[in-house]
């Protein structure tokens, strides 16, 4: 059933508007400005942004006068008025940010995954990771809004629990948004780590090309965060974007739900460097390689295939065919044209996978969108996932989003 | 960028929540209740109704007395308010439906899709069947809302234009919306046929496990409607929903993409009817039957299965799997648990289909979601894309968007 809008959420959606577009315009903007934007009353701006100047969130930066009217004052976001912090847990290695409101990064930390099964311990770890990160910031620990956590789905949004992902064999229903939420006595939220990356893309988006688009996150797992109309597709138990069962090579080796060829077994990293070791091109230790030896063997096949090697070219090439595939797939039923990709694996293959995939996509013959599909990596790099979790707690603070226009039940 | 809302877009929204709650009511309810319903104020629902009596769209249908309190007064869709025209544009057959406020089908006509390369020759059968359909139900045509018009894509949204629709040959870019607006003086909307049939199902549906839903449309062509947080996904050039060449069967035949074992090809009503000959399971004239021998052989076919044939039933089965892989693609992008099939095909093996297709996909190892996916039919029928296109002109004027809210540029 669908809630009616009132004054009291009218006002609220509209304070965000006008945040989110003093936030889009770093060089600032008047108050005259701003209402033509947003198609707000020049009261209402003048409301708004008195507000936001008092609780610290916009500062005044100047006049700019423009010879002819009244000189304007130009808004800002202040700076230093509050921060986030994101916290990307992959399988191999937890990232640690700490943003301003500006979403820059201020301050970056890794640490390695703990693998323990004891959940305290994992709780204790990041607890620690994210005092020094305020510490080592040199920032007023109150003006932090909160903690993001991008994770490995599925998750429980609900209880804010990891449930059991299957790249981190170890976590069994860890209560992370509570727990961590009690030892730090920060606000905590629990997001999946592909949404967490397109919030990301999103906060640092502008234009009109970037009200769809799909990203796709290359890192230990493989999957896709969705975003149609500037909202991300969380889907209804928050566990959107799952795109590792699509088959993208039908003779492809078996996967463990029994299709042949699915996606995230055809690129994942561990996929890459076993071929690469089977066809002679480099060297492993041991049967079965660990996290950070698969790192490295990526990384060497990366190298190799930067310097002309034919075999590792020809991986990518298979890489860039299977990411082409999957991304017909999920773009025909979404009508997008627009994929991001970004991750910390997609990081060291960029420029040679930009020069592959799009072209495959569009002379693909099953691509039934009537525009060319654009391919771009991510403005953010590596981090994109422990970024856009940090933007979760300023987006639940200072984004417009049209669920809080309705009367709240 | 974003844009605020302000009382005028505010006020217009409420009318459409306040009208969307007495409509899924049909047995009517009172100001009170629908204040309760929709968080507005009493005030609010007082000025709405008023508004909505006076147009003629709803009407006070008596007094309720509860005993303690004032008696109040009920209110009620007014069914003789207004209609509205669906139309639903199929390679073999184009359905016509007219509707009432309450979505009730009041007439309902059929003709053969005219194949013409001429779009005049198209237009003028459109324009007198519509004509006939007002005149049939007898009702004023002043109170016709518009028409409604869903047609296989891809579509043009923005110019109202059919492109090229893979299994209408001889329709090339024909201008639908302008010229049958011109030809009947009547509004008119274009919307891709899944769309529709997805738009029909919201309308028609209530509670919360319809909020989020995937509508598998089974006819000639087959495609998906999907609906997110109770709206209806259209995509930036509204031509979301294709799901034809999500790979379902690796080692099947080659579909016109290059790829092997596509959905749209591995279960279509020719595919079906072909291997049934193959199989000596049924008889067709000539090398390249019609749609109509098409669609009297896949008839043939149902038959058979509902009276147990097992080279028929082993047909359907193929058939159940081939849907189940395609749905587990999709349930796991957007986190889906819920899929509601219609279309002409799948009412004639309904039954047997339901029997089957939850099973497969619930059993499936590659399906991600936490919670079992429910499989329904439509609850309209086959006409489902026709009465949905019908509902997106009632909806047009009567449901509640949240993108009406923002003030427009």
């Amino acid at each position: 059933m669908r809630r009616g809008s009132n004054l009291h959420a009218l006002g609220g959606f509209n304070q965000t508007v006008v945040l989110d577009t003093i936030r889009r315009t770093p060089a600032g903007l008047s108050r005259v400005e701003i209402a033509e934007q947003t198609g707000l009353s020049a009261q209402t701006v003048s409301n708004v942004s008195r507000r936001l100047l008092d609780a610290g969130v916009i500062r005044e930066a100047g006049i700019r006068n423009l010879g002819v009217g009244k000189p304007r004052t130009i808004l800002q976001l202040d700076p230093s008025g509050y921060y986030a912090i994101g916290v990307h847990i992959d399988p191999a290695v937890i990232t640690y940010v700490l943003l301003n409101i500006e979403g820059h990064v201020l301050a970056h930390t890794t640490t390695r995954t703990p693998s323990a099964a004891d959940p305290g311990v994992v709780i204790t770890e990041m607890q620690d990771s994210v005092e020094a990160i305020i510490a080592a910031a040199g920032i007023d620990r109150q003006r932090v809004l909160g903690v993001g956590i991008a994770s490995p789905g599925p998750i429980d949004m609900n209880r804010g629990v990891v449930l059991d992902p299957p790249l981190l064999s170890n976590w069994h229903g860890v209560a992370l948004r509570d727990e961590l939420e009690r030892a730090t006595g920060l606000f905590v939220l629990l997001e999946k780590d592909v949404t967490a990356a397109a919030v990301g893309e999103l906060w640092k988006s502008t234009g009109a090309d970037h009200d769809d688009f799909l990203f796709f996150y290359y890192g230990t797992g493989v999957g896709v965060g969705l975003v149609l109309g500037r909202e991300v597709v969380r889907g209804p138990t928050q566990n959107a974007g799952d795109a590792g069962h699509i088959v993208v090579d039908p003779t492809g080796p078996l996967c463990r739900c029994g299709r042949r060829g699915c996606l995230g077994d055809a690129i994942s990293p561990v996929t890459i460097v076993n071929s690469a070791v089977e066809r002679g091109l480099i060297e492993m230790p041991g049967e079965t390689p660990d996290t950070s030896a698969i790192d490295a063997g990526f990384s060497q096949v990366a190298a190799l295939a930067h310097v002309g090697n034919p075999a590792a070219i020809e991986l990518l090439d298979e890489v860039a065919r299977y990411m082409a595939e999957a991304i017909v797939t999920i773009v025909n039923l979404l009508d997008l044209n627009r994929v991001v990709f970004g991750g910390p694996y997609w990081e060291r293959v960029a420029d040679l996978l930009l020069d592959r995939v799009p072209a495959v996509i569009n002379r693909s013959t099953a691509l039934v969108t009537l525009r060319p599909v654009t391919v771009t990596s991510s403005t953010i790099g590596a981090d994109v996932a422990a970024v856009g979790a940090a933007c979760l707690v300023l987006d639940a603070t200072l984004s417009p989003r049209s669920a809080t226009l309705f009367i709240s039940s």
